[in-house]
């Protein structure tokens, strides 16, 4: 397997672009070559011609590929940790925690595959007598809808990438993938998608079961997008990038479903027991979240509301100490490190909003230095742009007089990924209604922790209503993300030959069934 | 409870209209007031203001209800009975089913909520003491996606109408409903709302939890998919007119999911074994499918394809002969009528598109007439509108030359509701590309029967891909139709007594639930 083989090649290379160094604030110096619509389309063609093959493989098989592309992963060793280094400015022992979520997401939609019952069998048998008419045999199960389109992310260059969350979950579903790598990691895409072709080739997958383009432009991934054999797209990224593949989707001659993550500001309530009880704690808890991977994830807290109060003002005391003693980070990229500053700015020029505290900076190329704001809850309720996401290591503290506006803020929220609350038990009795709020605006709520740190697990909700999603039915993160990419499909009256193994009568996979209202592993 | 409960009052009643006897071909007498823009912000700030409350009614309470309506349904009597026959033509012996089946479908959903595990309650319990990083507690179910719209079909004015499926499952879901009736049926639709209210007073259900808005004009159905309190919309009709709501559903500031079911031709594929067995029966099985309800169903078969042969051309001798001594039925609305006849013009004045027989005709103003017409595969292949839907008792049987023909025909459907085979264990077996190529285009595939004739049951997918359906990864009829108005939330560090009862550590309802990886109904 040649490198020739991961990017469907080119006729006329017209444009290419090369990874930038955010540490060193240099151009990496090789080049890639943006895929020009011809490939984009033969991609999607190779898609089509291996999902007849790959959509009939079994579970156990997909589960063997998924496998073997955590262990080529692996096999990259330490070229991809450096190379990704370079070209993300993220620390070592990061990427390599990262690579290990990767390699364990592989591996836990694997599992999921092994046991099968994700299909969601479910069977009514036929009852020949029934008057006045006779019941026909009924089964159903998920099958796979097609190629899908993937977009790697920039802020997780392995777990959210090439051969990230997405890609498992559909690659797990049955479908086949063509990924549209970030332009921001190149190199670590180029190496990921020769893994993943490596694990296809050691398992006999399908030639096109994956394939990946390139290119900085936002043409490739219209391209991709608009491509009518692509039947669903996974994204990560930003509202306006997420928002164009939506509406791009919705008006193809056939749409398609479009599941663009797009980050949130993620409020956090700190409610007065909370702040009477550990004010301090929590202001380091805050600091540590907000600044965790120089502030670049989706789930970072960028509000945090509580009222006033002597509490209130230590815990912003403390707070702001924290701030002023953080170090600017290394951001992703020169664009990412420039729509910070930007956002910040804006920020400060908003009537009624004050900085607080600003961390330590530096004269780095991509520099992201931490800022504490604040404002007023009558200033947060008039003036929604404040409520924006600005992507890196800040947060804004709002104040409330009271209740009553804190509860306003909440009811005034649109949707994001998640929502916590600081609380005691009391505070948890006395603002139940606020649960019940939040509960209508976010994927997931928690309770005395941080939102950064997405466990990647069954129960995960990594989603949320517009417009932190474009789909809020769905998660990104954890097993459930198998079902954005399949659909239900109904078998009348099937002899048992002819029926998928998940619906046979002997239950031939052992997987959970719903049979005639009975949820079983028995045989019919 | 009064009639000027039912709508939302106007304040400058505009525009009225009218039922109109299909049979008679005479307009009804009752007047009807179209909705304000007005009446429908209304109807959806009440169905917000009710959802606060209804979308925390247990799932016995919202049970009760569903069951309740379906009482108050059967206390309407013979007079829901007789009106709807004068509105819709259809005959006594169908409503009285309609409105069995109705009935059964909300009792059917009141059973789901009783056993409770549809939620999909999924557990992942905490590991504190877990290396690197402790591990959260985290448990996630589906809860209710909020108000939502849903739209009268015309040709299930009981069962896919004002309180038929779709309300049935958002009611379900926890969802309040405002429901734009259908034109054709105004005065059935005015019944079955009073009906809805009475339950929703005899359960203690809160004020708003469903309301009806009316009219003849589009503007009513825009101003309900585009209010912003609404957030999911239920439509089964044209493919124009599904189309339109999906596009204004998209072009939203917040983009709502918009589940339309617009029919499709339900393509039947007769395989030269099943020809040779039984072609005689095939062709009185067809007639009575194609004709069953006057054609007016949305898995109607309209496309017939089968392989030229002996026995092809005696079962289409047989065929025409049974179609010529057909009648002539009563169609719903003249509207309908209209466009059946001119979908019949524009197919017999197509080049290659033959008439082989006609039904018996009648002078009425909304007679409706069998035809079956013929064409070659070469024609349909190239004549792609030949297989877009005419919405009535016709059906269009494609000749293909061999195995190849028939094959390319299936290869180049788009998405249908349903596909059939009719095959012998020998055809199975030759054609079994032909089932791997169909599960790409239905949602339900059957062997060996005729498509109409949906079974409401657990196992049911009444969806499929574009244009069938603009959301292939649901049903509209079934149980698992409730996933529609639902999305997954994932509580985090819940105390157990703030989570909801589905996932509370004793697990009060006993549902079935994903704990830690294994499906149980233990305690935790």
């Amino acid at each position: 397997m040649t490198d020739k083989n991961i990017l469907t090649e080119v006729s006329t290379p017209s444009k290419t672009f090369r990874g930038f160094n955010p540490t060193k604030g240099e151009w990496l110096t090789t080049e890639f070559t943006e895929s020009s619509p011809e490939a984009v389309a033969a991609a999607a063609e190779k898609a089509e011609a291996a999902f007849l093959i790959y959509r009939k493989k079994t579970g156990a098989e997909r589960a063997d590929f998924l496998q073997k592309i955590g262990e080529e992963i692996m096999n990259l060793g330490d070229a991809l940790i450096t190379l990704c280094q370079e070209e993300s400015g993220l620390p070592e022992a990061r990427l390599q925690g990262e690579r290990g979520r990767t390699i364990g997401q592989l591996n836990m939609f694997a599992a999921l595959l092994r046991e099968g019952s994700w299909v969601d069998a479910t069977v009514d048998t036929a009852i020949p007598d029934r008057k006045p008419l006779p019941k026909s045999d009924l089964r159903r199960m998920n099958i796979a809808l097609g190629p899908v389109g993937i977009f790697g992310a920039s802020n997780f260059p392995l777990a959210f990438s090439v051969a990230g969350g997405d890609t498992a979950s559909a690659l797990a579903a049955g479908c086949t993938v063509v990924v549209k790598g970030h332009p921001a990691h190149p190199g670590t895409s180029q190496l990921m998608a020769a893994a993943v072709l490596r694990a296809a080739q050691a398992t006999n997958m399908p030639d096109g079961v994956f394939s990946m383009v390139h290119g900085q432009s936002t043409a490739v991934g219209m391209d991709l997008v608009e491509h009518p054999l692509i039947k669903a797209i996974g994204f990560t990224g930003s509202y306006r990038g997420g928002k164009a593949l939506f509406d791009a989707a919705a008006r193809r001659p056939e749409p398609i479903p479009v599941y663009a993550e797009m980050g949130s500001t993620n409020p956090v309530f700190i409610l007065p027991g909370a702040l009477k009880e550990r004010g301090e704690n929590l202001a380091q808890g805050l600091a540590t979240s907000v600044t965790m991977g120089v502030g670049q994830f989706c789930t970072n807290p960028g509000l945090v509301v509580a009222q006033q109060s002597t509490e209130a003002e230590k815990f912003l005391n403390k707070t702001t100490e924290v701030f002023t003693g953080l170090s600017a980070g290394t951001m992703l990229t020169p664009t990412i490190k420039q729509a910070f500053d930007a956002g910040i700015q804006k920020l400060t020029q908003t009537a009624g909003v004050s900085v607080l505290a600003t961390g330590i900076s530096n004269e780095s190329a991509c520099g992201g230095t931490p800022h504490l704001l604040r404002t007023d809850a009558t200033t947060f309720l008039a003036t929604p742009e404040i409520g924006e996401e600005v992507f890196g290591p800040s947060t804004v503290y709002i104040s409330a007089t009271g209740k009553e506006e804190l509860m306003a803020i909440a009811n005034g929220l649109h949707g994001h990924l998640t929502a916590t609350l600081q609380a005691t038990p009391e505070d948890l009795v006395e603002y139940a209604d606020l649960v019940a709020i939040l509960e209508r605006k976010v994927g997931r709520l928690l309770i005395n922790g941080f939102p950064t740190g997405v466990e990647v697990c069954a129960s995960m909700v990594h989603g949320g209503p517009f417009p932190a999603t474009t789909d809020a039915r769905t998660t990104s993160v954890g097993t459930a993300a198998i079902y954005r990419f399949s659909r239900p499909v109904c078998y009348q009256d099937f002899p048992d030959s002819v029926l998928p193994a998940e619906l046979q009568n002997s239950n031939p996979l052992n997987i959970w069934r719903n049979v005639n209202g009975q949820l079983t592993k028995d045989k019919i």
